[in-house]
């Protein structure tokens, strides 16, 4: 084992996001040395300026529109806006509590953690502020940033970094990109009150997602009032005194107050020194195999750095690979295919596995089965007031390899369809274990009846 | 085949509840003539005066809660009150909804449909106002009804089936009864803006949950400023001009304008013949083996009529069971310990499987290993302002036994629950799938990581 009094440690993470961190804690559990780098705050992107705010600012929006429907519920609500500065002190107030209990297990599990801007100077040593850290193994971790497409960030043109700071809500807004980032952020300031447009340059909203999704998607959206083009890139964006006009292709101008690029997030590895190192890289990303390795023996890439999905949890999940990797224990490796996928707008998306395109691609057209549940049937949905479905792909004859659903909270049913994939299920396995009445969760029983041929309350 | 033209059939089903309409519906889709008698409205005690209706007042409460909370998300709202005629235009329009589905499904299937009060008149003869219904089977599925402990029902001493019609909210309420009926409705009433105070014969509220369970709730209704009395039993209910005062059996009594009596639910078979046709009646349960037949040749009982747990999803399962078994498929049989149960209250109560306590007692006090998961690690829960837990009961080196969940929504967390402890899943391999991040669902996750040995985000 390293030392890890001094300076050289069994692992050297550099970067303390999700992934980094969850290497670390697997790592000391496991009995290793870790030196963890951040230059920012530990937690990362996910934490502090990610999935938790923005899911903070997401139920912010679900208060305000419960307020703003009471009289549907019978409740005597009145909604009368939002204050600004109330949703930050919320939204923070989360990210302290959570951030402190981050602290605490990183404390407790005898990690050592070195605040500062890490750079490589040798292929397994990063130094910090003129003091150099060796490590056995190295683990990149050093996440994603936004990107802008070229288009210059300040004044009213932000990012979603900027996005979760704003002390008042826009008037109207123009948010660049229909994918994950863009269509909760559209959710968030249409129930805040704003008047909202997105601009997606592939022909639907949420163009990664299953087809069926992004129509139901669209029709909510519609519903909602929330504005969208498709199919149109924009050319240009342009500040001027008073507002910001937007220039797409097709020749059309628009004039609004903000603008939120939202067009993805790119690997954060410049200027660190991989390539130096004799990393490989691929326009930014680290490349790696299977087992997270990259070209230089030892050292690893874990989350968003590695080309993949961008998910907190798929960076837990390579976190926890590569310390176990390291330790000896031939974990399972993690496959991209399996990870479940939320969006958290209302109402929400969340998938795993093949989309219908991609089974018919991969099964052939007449190898495939599929069984679009409408949430109509489903007591609860009907309940809480929300439109949407559960679609099972299944191989003919075969398991489930693809669950997709739309609806109010539908994200937290991503588990069990999670299990159904992974696991490979039947949809007469699942058939025949009793759902709960009534939950949304039913949905999922009732889909998976009505695909094994004995539906109960779908109608054809 | 018999002739379902005339008034021979198949299958003759006495009660359209959830256990006898879905073995009407899967009957006719195995090809078999069907006669369902509804004395009622097709649906049923779930559908009308049940789940779906609690469920839509819970929903009510919960907009309630969220307006009246608003500030602290940053969300200036107001909450003024409830409008209990609203609330039930609500909740009237949703069992509408609901019921015509349903109505339209039965129909589509080509069941005759028997509105009226049915009475065996031979062991599968049933005589509905004078015409008599024979079939080569017989399914008893008349349901279940208030039990009242002799108290007598009237004015301003209820059952749930009264409460679910109430015009205004009581200003003091007394509910007699800690178990699912009664912790559901002090929820609603609380959140209502209602002084509540519950009475539970035995030592904890939801006393056939998990300990663990009880405790948490206790505590989140002493937060709530929901009063309760644990282990003392009401000796008498007494109905004054201006209220009526609830007499306990330590001496005490309490002043209250409304009374709910909400004792659990008694079999619904008196007077129906079951008896003088033959059939074994227990204390107006009709007892049955694992295949769901009663004594009598051809004749099944299903639902809440059968002495176990009374959920309208075990009904569903039984009808589906019974359809099968006739049909000659031989279905597994449905067993009460997999089957998951929900209680609505806030905050939400989840489980399936055993107890801690009922796992030390099957497998021996150091054959059973716990992890009992805090929310507080829970990104999601912290952002919608929920405490709790996830607790998993594993027989030790062994599979998950039971899950125990409280928070709110957790109810919706049941399924991947239901599927771990079904297909008798070990912690080692829930670990080893991700779970979404930040969801709920992640819990789930969380507490299989601690329990195989590799905590994530877990405090010790």
């Amino acid at each position: 084992m390293a030392d890890g009094a001094g300076n050289n440690f069994d692992i050297v993470i550099l970067g303390g996001g999700s992934g980094g961190y969850a290497c670390a804690l697997r790592a000391v559990q496991l009995g290793k040395t870790v030196a963890l780098i951040e230059k920012g705050k530990l937690g990362g992107t996910c934490l502090h300026t990610g999935c938790i705010p923005t899911k903070a600012l997401l139920h912010a929006a679900e208060i305000a529109d419960g307020a703003r429907e009471g009289s549907h519920y019978g409740v005597k609500s009145t909604f009368e806006g939002i204050d600004m500065p109330g949703v930050n002190a919320y939204k923070d107030g989360v990210i302290d509590r959570l951030y402190k209990g981050l602290q605490g297990l990183i404390k407790s599990g005898g990690i050592t953690v070195v605040e500062g801007d890490g750079k490589l100077v040798g292929p397994k040593t990063v130094e910090v502020a003129g003091q150099q850290y060796t490590g056995t193994n190295l683990v990149l971790a050093t996440g994603s940033v936004s990107r802008t497409l070229g288009v210059e960030i300040g004044g009213r043109v932000i990012t979603s970094s900027e996005a979760l700071t704003m002390t008042e809500v826009p008037e109207k807004v123009v948010i660049i990109g229909g994918s994950v980032i863009g269509v909760e952020f559209a959710s968030v300031w249409k129930s805040f009150g704003a008047d909202v447009t997105i601009i997606e340059g592939l022909p639907t909203l949420i163009p990664l997602e299953d087809p069926s999704l992004s129509k139901q998607l669209e029709r909510a959206f519609r519903k909602r009032k929330i504005n969208f083009k498709t199919g149109v890139k924009f050319t240009g964006v342009e500040q001027t005194d008073s507002g910001v006009t937007v220039s797409l292709e097709d020749g059309t101008t628009i004039e609004t107050d903000l603008v939120l690029v939202a067009v993805g997030r790119g690997p954060n590895s410049a200027g660190m020194g991989y390539e130096e190192a004799g990393i490989t890289v691929d326009r930014g990303w680290v490349p790696t195999n299977e087992r997270l390795a990259t070209n230089v023996d030892g050292v690893f890439a874990v989350g968003d750095l590695v080309p993949g999905l961008q998910l907190a949890h798929r960076g837990f999940a390579h976190g926890i690979f590569v310390a176990e990797e390291i330790a000896g224990l031939k974990p399972q490796p993690v496959i991209d295919s399996g990870i479940p996928r939320v969006t958290y707008c209302d109402p929400e998306i969340a998938s795993v596995g093949l989309t219908e395109p991609q089974a018919r691609e991969k099964y052939g057209d007449d190898k495939v089965e599929i069984q679009d549940y409408n949430l109509g049937g489903n007591g609860k949905s009907q309940i809480i007031g929300t439109a949407g479905s559960v679609k099972l792909v299944r191989e003919k004859d075969g398991p489930i390899v693809g669950v997709h659903m739309i609806g109010a909270r539908y994200g937290e049913q991503v588990g069990e369809a999670s299990l159904m994939v992974n696991w490979e299920a039947y949809p007469e396995d699942v058939a025949q274990f009793i759902h709960a009445h009534p939950t949304q969760n039913e949905a999922l029983g009732e889909a998976a009846l009505a695909l094994a041929g004995k539906p109960l309350h779908s109608h054809a």
